[in-house]
């Protein structure tokens, strides 16, 4: 069995969004499933030094053009929502949550929150609007709520954003195949050449 | 006539270096000629704080790994210099000057500088070797370095690196098509689409 695709994202990515619109399908292509990671970009700015797009100057502007302009490129629905970005712990959380729960299509729910915050403009840091996008999916509020004001719940993201940041993971989206690193949006051409000829 | 592809490129930078390759064929795939603007990074970074890449923490060790590997990815020939980044400034001033004076195939004199340095590891920031570099194109090598120490020239290239940062260029490459910016050697592909569509 090939490994899955390690896919590291935050909510409040632009890139992370159109990332993840097309990662499960190009998985699949090569007879691969996608291991579905949120992480939280801020833990990864203290490591890095780096700062949030909107926050440099002139490339912040650049970010704000590009962003729109790639969504159009890859022809997916996209809007700037008027609070950008977000804090997105709270989503993270219930996606952790999700992933270790099992019994639930992860990528279905990533893609809900994401097109809630991305298309419909649904401020999905505050947890009741988190748990309400995966509502349709069959996952009970009340216990998305209570899972996402959960302690262990809120360690277990912890842990997780700081091993993937102590193992290299410093942007959104961050796909590992086989160890091999890639950031962007931009590699996924690589990424598929990488699955299909095993590395180059 | 549809006005060139203004393509700013840093000597030190190999994803510049990278789309200088490419560049060429795609401008004139679409009937436009090419606008080689020598630009500064380390102007930008003033500008928008950023840092050179190899500098940032995490990220600038993924770059050293994706350099190479988004080479391989194009089939370009490419060679992590021992000393990088250099000072591109002697080299810059060359082609700033040559752009100005005229009479010579600016994308060959550009990609021996960046082949130069790129491939064969020469250390173009020396005035010297910048000069050696453009020897087979024509361009007598007295009169190059004289053109680098000419206090005209220098004043040139800052002029018009200051007025490439004021418009907004804050990495290498940076292209504009009519107006529109694209950084990145990942934006090629947005490139041949806005210049095939007008615009999208």
């Amino acid at each position: 069995m090939p490994s899955p695709i390690e896919f590291y994202f935050d909510f409040s990515s632009p890139y992370g969004y159109l990332a993840a619109t097309r990662i499960g399908a190009l998985a699949a292509r090569h007879g691969r499933t996608v291991d579905w990671r949120p992480m939280l970009l801020g833990a990864a700015f203290k490591a890095t030094g780096m700062a949030p797009l909107p926050m440099v100057p002139i490339k912040g502007e650049y970010s704000m053009r590009d962003m729109p302009r790639s969504a159009r490129f890859l022809g997916v629905p996209f809007n700037l929502p008027a609070r950008f970005p977000i804090s997105t712990v709270a989503p993270a959380r219930l996606v952790s949550w999700l992933r270790r729960r099992g019994g639930v299509d992860l990528e279905a729910a990533v893609l809900a929150l994401y097109r809630a915050y991305f298309v419909d403009g649904v401020d999905i840091s505050a947890a009741d609007a988190a748990a309400g996008c995966v509502g349709a999916l069959g996952i009970d509020s009340a216990e998305a709520l209570a899972a996402m004001a959960d302690p262990a719940v809120k360690e277990g993201l912890r842990e997780e954003v700081e091993a993937a940041v102590a193992a290299g993971v410093f942007g959104s989206p961050f796909i590992r195949v086989d160890g091999e690193p890639f950031w962007g949006v931009d590699r996924l051409d690589q990424v598929e050449r990488w699955l299909s000829t095993g590395g180059f």
